[in-house]
């Protein structure tokens, strides 16, 4: 059974392992007619780039990435559109040692439990090199929102113990955080504890928000695919993500129902709102119009250079310490990860949203 | 487009409205030869239904089930198995109040911008009554499971601001508590808390926890969908949740990898184990052969007595009471529906997962 | 693992066995505001109703149908619509004698064979009668196709050596045949070869042909979702059909490229059209905008009273005679199986035709 | 929406254009310790490339298979498998010419009518070079086949007037055949009558047998996934077939119940068989045990050297003829592309299979 295909209107279907050929994604059912250019999905999967910044690792990806299918004249021509980024760098790295242990935290050993075996160079298909294909393909999908109004914003909302408040980012420096924790101060902050970390030889977790606006309401099915329930799973596919929210997310459970009920009113325009918005813009899981909030939890990467317990293939318990340098914190690279999720559910549940009345089916095929 | 099939090779279809002519639910690739009987089902039901404490709506719903097909003599014969309880207690409530406005909380915005109107009796199809067609086919997976070998427990771990621990839970009592929780001194302060928050006119969020035990290593499927994703999106999907955490959850965005990677173990039987389970049993979006741990974030009743501000239909800014009694807690009748959700979720991934490996398709059909 | 579901965008889960409480059809996806009920299922049910001609069995089958789920006051909501037929007729027969041996032609074997034993009562699931679950689904789809302007007519096009040309149908007359046969000449010659068979305790097959019109051009995905093929498959599945074909089909094969090639042309309208229509209507997997022409091979009816050799379960070869009163034909019921499939397909793939182009798209979230 | 993926539990993503990067396929849900190898793979595809006999187009395409994932030590990982033939011999061709008007037999103009545009290069994606994305996952199915003990063999069993019979088919001397016609002297007489059309600029058309040996009872699913229904939509879904049939096909039409009927016996050895093979291995939609014998009815190639009238983008009616040199037949090609579909199919059905019964589940899971 096949676990890296996903979507129902808008099929992606992944592939590529750490150390391959490449990894890749075949994108099926994008609509005809959208410009798309090599530079525009190069622009997104740069942002998941190592290398950049003190706190990723310092391999050398140089990530170029080719569309092998369905474009035409820089447009997409409806067919499958087939993109893959080379893997130039294959250095004849030595992976015997790490082939005889199971790495705590990672999926060693149940690789080994459901396949018979795994491919050990790199993690294989669940290294984190893998979410490659998931932002190339959330690169169209952003490009398909953007046509229709939609735009999604995604940050470093918290590290370790340091947190910051949606309200007072500045979205324009974003980016300018080697953190993407768009709030100068924090992101400063979270800076020094992360290096603290690292002299310890340990990694740290954090928390990364998604907002999106431009969403009409009513996007969404009710009962099993609700749109938080396809979010929750989008985001939750995401290698280290432990949990995730929609609004007020957890804190719901110790709230009342006077304090979390959001008011509909008319404003002086005569246009529908709330007066808040607790249920993060999803009432009954279909979207309200308001904006959608959701978090995702991210755990500390797991492998760090410090002594760590665990078994090897002759049944032995031993102690290792990881080698190589690694991400001291997965959660400035997973942003864009998690924007590319959420873009390519989104574009999704938009198609399927068109066959909902049947008034619009039929003025669509009357014109 | 549809929302209401769920599930890949364990297929389930339900269907119906708080007030039409019942609830239901068509189970789809239900192997042969399973015992099951009206009773089996009933019993899960049970756990569900109304007005059987205090903190329940005292709405009369009897909620008979009935097997329409799909069993021969006592055995599911492996073709789609029809299950219904019909609405007996259709009361000619006066529903054209309801109708005229947007209770705060509920779907009948987005199901109006939706599909252009709704079925406003008792909330239709976004009703918690549509639950109950998920209640059924849940247990159909847990008949399944207990086969395998796998249980699943699932109990209230919080209300408001009232917490127990897995670690001393009395299962046996689960049931003997009105609120499904199984720490009776807390279940008592839980209650006093409720009755509180009821002589206010309001009502209450919680967390619901479901521990699973005896899941073979190696469930789930890479990337999209891992067993930690596709339990997120079940457990989403019912209607008062609003946030999902697998093991330590949330909590890791602020631990280091050290304290969170769980160490692998040989145990004096030579056994693989984990030291700790930080990870709540899943790696790499698959099952580690140890607990499965996971919790849903519950939000208050969003029907509240007490006086609220909202829209009605001619664009009006109003002030509503919303009539009836109603549940001033979702939380105890919930905890069966997450059960439901990852039994059948469970059921539906194990299936999937007879074709990981050549040699054991090999096996199977050399029989 | 399930076969009773079908569909992406519109889809149909159907249950039920010939002698059980009933057989229903669960349909989700189908758009709100759709004008349904009762009556319009119930007209197209009766078209497959037995008993109605000689040529027919006897067995008397009331067919009430009952709408539980998702219409409100005269239209559909957009939730799933839960359809009924109970089985009222349920005579105390004796099924021992059967449940003994293999029917020839029939599923006995390969249900045991599938699931290790089977409801032996009338066929169980595999009985003509689990048709009835289509039907009631076709007419929905047919009440929709009409709101798009399309229209599906099917008749009987041969029965064993009598065959009628589409171009001489007198569409009118359809039904007036018993056999729906809509050339009053030829129907009376088929019934004639029925009652010569019938005589001779035999039974007799034929061809069923479906014709389209107003389907809009570029309907159908291109590679695995044609629309021919999904079209064959729809077919295809019902009970008897052992051949499909779409336009001049099997004839194509002693063609040549120039025969068969149809030239486009503008009339004098300026509107494209085609000089002939041996491809039926579809290029590419797509419909160009022509009647779309397919034909289904119908066996003969596999129960018959002539002594037949088989095998029983005690190993032994026997020889058996058939009980009971059974169809000698089954075309002139299937007809309005047929109908129901295609336009259960066209439906979903209408629907999903509507995100094939970016600009429709926008267009659609702009109004 | 999406048209490119296939299948459920073995699940394919083909992707290219003819004249763009390259061809290429995804295949996910492929078991893990499956032996792959590129050469396995580029034996297959060796048989459907051109330019191997003087009935298929002299483009030089030289098809080199490439595994780019999935694969690791000579063994298949469980991953996705991404396979790529790139285009190696791009030349410079000018097709301006026929991007100005509409090819008779072509998709030109359904795919301008779906998408706004298209790809004119060599047909874009409905060319025929597609399908090395179907052969190329045709050869793993192939491979999981044989170790299951499944053989599939497909040959021509007709071109235009030239008809052979199964039973008299010298399997050995299949490929010696430059038609895949194993019955030399038909074989002969076929060449010649290619040859008389060539001559006259024209194209023909034939017929493709495939037979399935070793294929267990009881795989394919009841209602609407018979395994007669999804190898029908498989082999209607290769571009130039028209027709499909299992078993007798559309022959039946003019049988009688007892000519048709297959009676089961007992062999000497007490193994169960039939004294007749009509139903073509399959009753109910599931395998019997049988050889399971189906056909293709394929049209002769649309592209021919001769004038034909057609539209231009001027709204003209023009006259044209088609430049370049084509297959005067598609059949000897396609042979391969029908054995692919089979396979592939076989093999998510055989996968799907394993979930029918709950003590072979049980069993699975205990061991």
């Amino acid at each position: 059974m096949s676990g890296s295909v996903y979507g129902t209107s808008f099929i992606i279907s992944t592939w590529g392992e750490s150390h391959g050929e490449g990894i890749g994604v075949v994108v099926d059912g994008c609509p005809a007619g959208l410009t798309l250019s090599e530079e525009m999905i190069q622009e997104y999967l740069n942002r998941r780039k190592p290398g950049q910044t003190m706190y990723s690792t310092p391999r050398k990806e140089d990530d170029r990435l080719k569309i092998l299918s369905g474009v035409f004249e820089g447009l997409t021509t409806g067919t499958p559109i087939s993109l893959v980024v080379y893997n130039e760098n294959q250095r004849p790295y030595d992976y015997s040692e790490i082939a005889k242990y199971y790495r705590p935290g990672h999926a060693d050993y149940t690789y080994d439990q459901k396949y018979g075996f795994r491919d050990y160079r790199g993690g294989g298909r669940s290294s984190g090199r893998e979410t490659t294909g998931r932002v190339a393909a959330g690169a169209i999908a952003a490009a398909i929102l953007k046509e229709l109004g939609i735009a999604v914003y995604t940050y470093t909302k918290s590290i370790g113990p340091v947190s910051i408040d949606y309200k007072k980012c500045r979205k324009d420096l974003t980016h300018s955080s080697p953190l993407n924790m768009p709030d100068m101060e924090a992101s400063a902050k979270a800076e020094a504890y992360i290096q603290e970390q690292m002299e310890d030889h340990n990694s740290v977790g954090g928390v990364i928000e998604c907002v999106v606006t431009g969403v009409p309401a009513g996007i969404g099915q009710p009962v099993f695919d609700k749109l938080d329930a396809v979010l929750a799973k989008a985001i939750m596919s995401i290698g280290a993500v432990k949990g995730v929210e929609i609004g007020d997310g957890f804190a719901v459970a110790q709230k009342t129902g006077f304090e979390n009920n959001d008011s509909f009113y008319y404003d002086s325009n005569k246009e529908l709102t709330k007066l808040s918005n607790h249920a993060g813009g999803i009432l009954g899981g279909m979207s309200d119009g308001s904006e959608i909030i959701l978090r995702a939890a991210v755990k500390p990467t797991a492998s760090i250079a410090r002594p760590q317990r665990t078994v090897n293939k002759d049944k032995e318990n031993i102690e290792i310490e990881i080698q190589g340098r690694h991400d001291p914190i997965i959660v400035p690279r997973a942003v864009v990860v998690v924007e590319s999720m959420v873009a390519i559910t989104l574009v999704d549940y938009l198609f399927q949203g068109m066959t909902a009345r049947m008034d619009k089916i039929k003025e669509f095929y009357q014109q």
